[in-house]
């Protein structure tokens, strides 16, 4: 029987907007190593497919309504490759995902310290690519503002082929490393890129030897055309928002159409993200829900409906969110005003939506009544899994432990135990092919 | 009394050039993490100051002679950042030195990486600035041949600036974290940096809280006027490469006394490197020496002479090293050639000499003849200390156990605890001062 993927997004400690005042969040536990470390290892011992960690470039946001920056928590994190390099040293069987930008970051560098974590994990290493999206980043990055989509995401394209490039610069046998001899390794198996495109020059060999997947797996997180496109190319995993089961059923037979039509063997594996509110009684869930949404500050709530459409500080909170808002480019951005109009939302209810499950989806159950729907979606042709995005940190893999994978085992949707020792392996996928005949057009 | 400091340089297992085919090295232990974690713990054990990590972005050789690179081991390496954090989760006390590149990074990846790293660490991370210098890491990254020093030590100094202008953009108390009025930082306690400068245009502030050493340690690597410009204005720490005591004794007053024109209250700690051949008799440290000499190709001892001097393979192995020769542009090649001038070397003693100590300086001898010279050079003004260089690893680890640190303890020249958490207290530096009032330019 097929099972489900699972991974655990660690970002902040949880990811919704009040969880830092939450009377059990602990303050300073977003800095703290051991807490990271102690989350990923329950995360190990339930034996979920990975833990993940989103990322940004800047402070994001910006001081609108005026006031309000200095009321969101997210705002100085971990870096997430050191972080995810410390946890690679304390686990041995979870894969460790972390997002880095193809827009302001070098392939060489990217392919070189995922390499790494690969190396040092032992095989569990996972890339998300993404492309950005605010200003401030740019800023940070010698530019004034964020690229257009078409240029990021052509640059990302090169980007990833780069990368697979480097990652391919030695074959798998090459350091035959003969002590009689003196020969370290074989130079006919070790391959020049000499990469020259519209946006990177890149000679190679990659300094770093084959990694235990092959390469590290690759995530791809953006839902336009263009992001779709690189993820039918190269993805294994997709990240994915979808608030309802056919618009993630429509998201995926695209994506495994688009996989298809290039030819891919293995299409790449769907995980929507979702946040859980559950207990063991209906009860129980929305007395967790409500503590947390009881504790938005409106002004952190409007800061967060900001980045997608501007300031509404102007509207009453309890008024409708008006359709005609200049929206920004990214595809979130959309959903949400679509959602508003949809349910017929006010301001507030807007960004408590958001606030409640960070732009994905949400649910408030027992343990029953949220696996029948991780079910349905996952026998529908909805998702291959997903990617849990708790709204705070440990309670929500507690809740997991407690709750959601017991029911998940009893009805044979989820794994006992890790089938072999890599993420590749636990997600059930094939070592990518490498040699002599693999060039970067291949890639 | 004043202690030394002391430092284990820990890449490829070994700076010996034929470490790799020593009959106890085991094939493949540079990339696993594993083994580099036992040798940092077995350094913490016997209280070393830190572990420092070299670094390179290419796979830097060519192939001159021909034939010759297949037979160097320096080719594929873990990555030094993930590599520190993966150890810093697995120690406690001893401090975590590596190195990056100004020329080939940005600075809001550096200050980030590295302020993670500090956090991870509870407050042990040091940053060795480097200018790299070989044309192979320019054509990784879109560049064709490596900047001029002139222009690489300019952005350097303006690329330590930002950086350190990053570390500052939050105060000590700027998160308040007050879950009770929803406030989670003072917004009057952060920093735009808002920096134009001829290199870099970075707005700020760093997504990363203040860190635990206040900012990561900063060690410079880097010999001539334009370095040691950056070490006397930023540096805690600096590595340096000298043969002899009067050449040390040159280079530590020359630095001392740029840091005090500066006004600096701290000057940096000098700390030369040394590779050694220590046994309990003076023959069996030749022994150790010799054994791996022997071991040397002379394929892969012309190729390490080719990036200071050019091929020699023309001339004969046992005859005298030409002077006439084009050297390149870097300190260290001018030092080799004046080296092969005054000793009246022939190319064969000439790459032994580089493979013995990799650039820096060697001894062979008995833990007394060696910590002799120790103390000579720590007590006269040549030093503050040292940065170990083992021609191998783990052994050079459990000679410094076994041979020179009872030694260099019975003289009371080296510490039997550590006096605190972090590397700077370790060092006994003062915590750099943050505040309202501390701006870029006073950085
Ligand atoms: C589920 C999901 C997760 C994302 N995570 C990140 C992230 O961690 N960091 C980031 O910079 N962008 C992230 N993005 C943004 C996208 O990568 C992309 O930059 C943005 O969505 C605009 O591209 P699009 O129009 O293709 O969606 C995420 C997007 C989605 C859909
Ligand atoms: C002791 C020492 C260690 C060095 N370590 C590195 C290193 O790990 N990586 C690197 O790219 N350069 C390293 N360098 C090179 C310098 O940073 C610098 O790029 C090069 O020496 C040229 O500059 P200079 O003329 O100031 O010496 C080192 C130099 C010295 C003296």
């Amino acid at each position: 029987m097929k099972q489900m993927s699972l991974g655990l997004s660690m970002r902040y400690h949880g990811y919704h907007v009040a969880a830092w005042r939450h009377p059990e969040y602990r303050p300073g536990c977003n800095l703290d190593f051991s807490s990271y470390r102690a989350i990923a290892q329950a995360a190990e011992a339930e034996k979920l497919d990975m833990i993940f960690f989103a990322d940004g470039l800047a402070v994001r946001g910006v001081d609108r309504p005026e006031g309000a920056m200095s009321h969101d928590m997210r705002n100085a994190e971990l870096e997430p490759l050191t972080l995810l390099a410390a946890i690679a040293g304390a686990t041995r069987h979870i894969g460790l995902v972390a997002t880095a930008s193809t827009t302001y970051n070098e392939p060489y560098h990217i392919a070189r310290k995922f390499a790494s974590i690969d190396h040092i994990s032992g095989g569990r290493a996972g890339w998300n690519v993404v492309t950005s999206w605010s200003d401030q980043e740019a800023q940070n990055f010698n530019k004034t503002a964020n690229l257009p989509r078409e240029e990021r995401y052509a640059r990302a394209a090169e980007f990833v082929d780069v990368t697979k490039g480097l990652w391919a610069s030695w074959e798998e046998d090459a350091f035959v490393r003969n002590k009689e001899t003196g020969e370290f390794y074989d130079p006919e198996k070790v391959h020049v890129l000499d990469h020259e495109g519209a946006f990177f020059k890149v000679r190679g060999p990659l300094n770093s030897a084959p990694t235990p997947q092959g390469h590290p797996v690759i995530v791809q997180a953006g839902a336009s055309a263009q992001g779709r496109d690189i993820a039918a190319r190269h993805a294994d995993i997709v990240y994915t928002v979808a608030q309802t089961v056919e618009e993630a059923r429509d998201f995926y037979a695209d994506l495994k159409s688009r996989a298809a039509e290039l030819g891919r063997e293995e299409p790449p594996l769907i995980m929507p993200g979702i946040t859980l509110y559950v207990g063991a009684t209906q009860a129980e869930a929305q007395a967790k829900f409500d503590e947390l949404q009881a504790l938005i500050d409106p002004l952190a709530g409007l800061n967060i409906l900001y980045n997608f459409v501007g300031d509404l500080s102007g509207y009453p909170l309890d008024g409708p969110v008006p359709q005609d808002l200049p929206h920004s480019n990214i595809s979130i951005a959309k959903g949400l005003l679509q959602k508003a109009k949809d349910e017929d939302l006010t301001i507030r209810q807007l960004y408590e939506t958001v606030a409640a499950g960070f732009t994905g989806r949400y649910m408030i159950g027992t343990p029953e009544s949220i696996v029948d729907d991780m079910q349905l979606w996952f026998e529908t042709g909805a998702c291959d899994g997903f990617n849990i995005c708790p709204p705070l940190l440990p309670q929500g893999m507690e809740d997991l432990s407690r709750f959601i994978l017991p029911e998940l085992r009893s009805r044979g949707l989820f794994r006992t135990d890790y089938p072999g020792t890599t993420l590749r392996e636990t997600l059930g996928r094939k070592r990518p092919v490498f040699g002599a005949a693999r060039t970067l057009a291949e890639a």
